[in-house]
């Protein structure tokens, strides 16, 4: 398959005759290229290796996850399906610590196992692919709706800051914080981004320039820590970013560097945002203290392309995420509408409501 | 000359043969070559490209340049050496905008030239390079006496942030921000230093990282868009940078995402301060809204050793350096002690002293 342009739609996962296919995001924007995931092993790999990467696509990879490790094996009643989605489920759930939707969706592919135990071993492998596609296709459903409410916070004239990718690329197709983009550039409105590019590992720089030029948005690269400045010098009205993991308060995961461009938003008096479906935010926990933060290896901060950009042996922290209190935060943008201050009751509201 | 190793010293310039020979910081720190500079456009590039940086180092190499503008050339009086002294002093004046210092040296060789007319041709020359070592000594000075009053700000146990380089290589041998933690660690305080890696072009993750490992002081490398995390789960106590110039009230212009570092470290209440020579301000001028910030080449940020990082021809912003109100800067240490605020009459103060 080519690559898309103009106004083309991007399709991140698919399924095609028993195989996930991925867009292999590690080699964007140089190289446009879908690869076959065949095995759970190899989903693992994917993730881990961020091939797939954004909370919501890897909610999508972990349920198909699932349904390959289900393949190629003969199951003798339902029981052994269920005992192999939650051995599945189970490996998958190491393959990365923060982002809350991986759990989400293997907590609902052990449901929907169970709820389905009655049927025979083939119609329950088949119930559980249907449910991964139902993922998929709900996803979209949510990343519009996140993009109609979004919309309307973007006039004429503004100018967008955005961290990170959390476009087309994080879900199956229609993004999360690039979704109000998206929406409010096909009713029209004239407006610009500036993508921070997102150390170290440049999802800012490789997807989010790459996905808005695909749509024809104006885009322009900051490094990360021009943020501060663009908005010193008034050329950032308003911020949206995706997220990880959303506590019952409010407190948002997101990608490192997320917390600082809250901050100096703040100081600036800019309207922070955070774009993410329900299946982000996690009700298990009080706060963002109890988010576990990935650390990743020294080398994704020491090296680039191969070559060393500083000398052997020195320490790296690299810590994959941040956490944004609450406070920072001036708006959730959901599928069901924009929550607000204080996130606890409006975060209760959105789950006491059906998609809208 | 190899490379120093252990508690060996940098030396960032020094001048042999009628020849200036720059430490070439662009190789660092996978390779340490010293290349001589035999012109003054030579000068000229080395200062542009970033061979030499920092603002104390860039007073010094361009009093050095308006040397090696001279050399070559038969004056038949005075006169006709203070005109090439004016004309190659406009033309360095050209080679980067934002660092004060570079204007100060000129000035300074400027005004020699015109306090010794009365000199033959032969000796105004040698004066002139006297002047050029005078500078070059009384940055020495200068940066251990900053290293003095600074070290005093760094107790045991500490954790201290800096962004981009501000050590010996940019400046003569000892550096600003640097220079405290050399001197705290001379006195045996245990402490350590965090390094941003300051994109685009990673002088801390290069060269900070490596001067602070041949004095062996514990090291830490993040990207940038990490340091508000780190201090928001109490990894750093203080903050120490540099600057490329200070207005009159104390407002500071330095490597680009030091505002952002300030933001973060006032929301976390921990002290920032700038270290900085008294030439690295200008009285001249009112706040930082008058400081000239560069926009360098969008390739600085776009490609890596050769490899691109974002779809060919996306548009860039990349501002050299921001500004940081004086309000979130806890002092300033300079060569006569801490300045505090209110900065205009601290400044003041600080020009009616001799040196400490």
């Amino acid at each position: 398959m080519t690559e898309p342009t103009g106004n083309r739609e991007i399709h991140t996962i698919r399924w095609e005759n028993n195989t996930a296919i991925l867009i292999d995001q590690t080699l964007l924007p140089a190289t446009y290229r879908e690869i076959p995931i065949r095995t759970v092993e190899e989903m693992w790999e994917a993730i881990r290796a961020l091939r797939v990467r954004g909370a919501p696509a890897i909610g999508i990879a972990t349920a198909y996850g699932v349904c390959l490790g289900l393949q190629g094996q003969t199951y003798t009643d339902s029981r052994a399906v269920i005992e192999r989605v939650n051995e599945v489920a189970d490996y998958l759930a190491t393959c990365r610590p923060t982002a809350v939707n991986l759990f989400w969706a293997l907590d609902r592919m052990r449901r929907t196992a169970q709820a389905h135990a009655s049927l025979s071993p083939t119609d329950l492998c088949a119930r559980l692919l249907e449910e991964a596609h139902a993922i998929l296709r709900e996803d979209n459903e949510t990343c519009r709706a996140i993009g109609r409410f979004g919309g309307e916070l973007i006039q004429d004239g503004m100018t967008v800051l955005t961290h990170c990718n959390a476009g087309g690329l994080a879900t199956a197709c229609y993004g999360t914080a690039l979704a109000p983009l998206f929406s409010a550039h096909k009713f029209g409105k004239r407006f610009q981004v500036y993508a921070d590019e997102t150390r170290p590992l440049l999802q800012g720089a490789r997807l989010t320039t790459w996905e808005l030029k695909q749509h024809g948005i104006p885009v322009t690269l900051i490094c990360d820590n021009m943020a501060a400045h663009c908005m010193k010098i008034g050329r950032i009205q308003l911020v949206i970013v995706g997220a990880d993991r959303i506590a019952s308060n409010g407190d948002t995961a997101n990608k490192i560097g997320t917390y600082g461009v809250a901050l100096a938003a703040q100081a600036h008096k800019i309207p922070f945002y955070i774009a993410a479906p329900r299946s982000t935010i996690d009700r298990s926990i009080p706060s963002g203290n109890e988010i576990p933060i990935e650390e990743r290896d020294p080398r994704e901060v020491v090296s680039f392309g191969g070559i060393s950009i500083a000398p052997d042996g020195i320490r790296v922290y690299n810590p994959a995420f941040d956490v944004t209190p609450a406070e920072l935060i001036a708006g959730i943008i959901t599928e069901v509408g924009i929550l607000r201050p204080p996130y606890k009751e409006s975060i209760q509201w959105a789950f006491s409501r059906d998609p809208a």
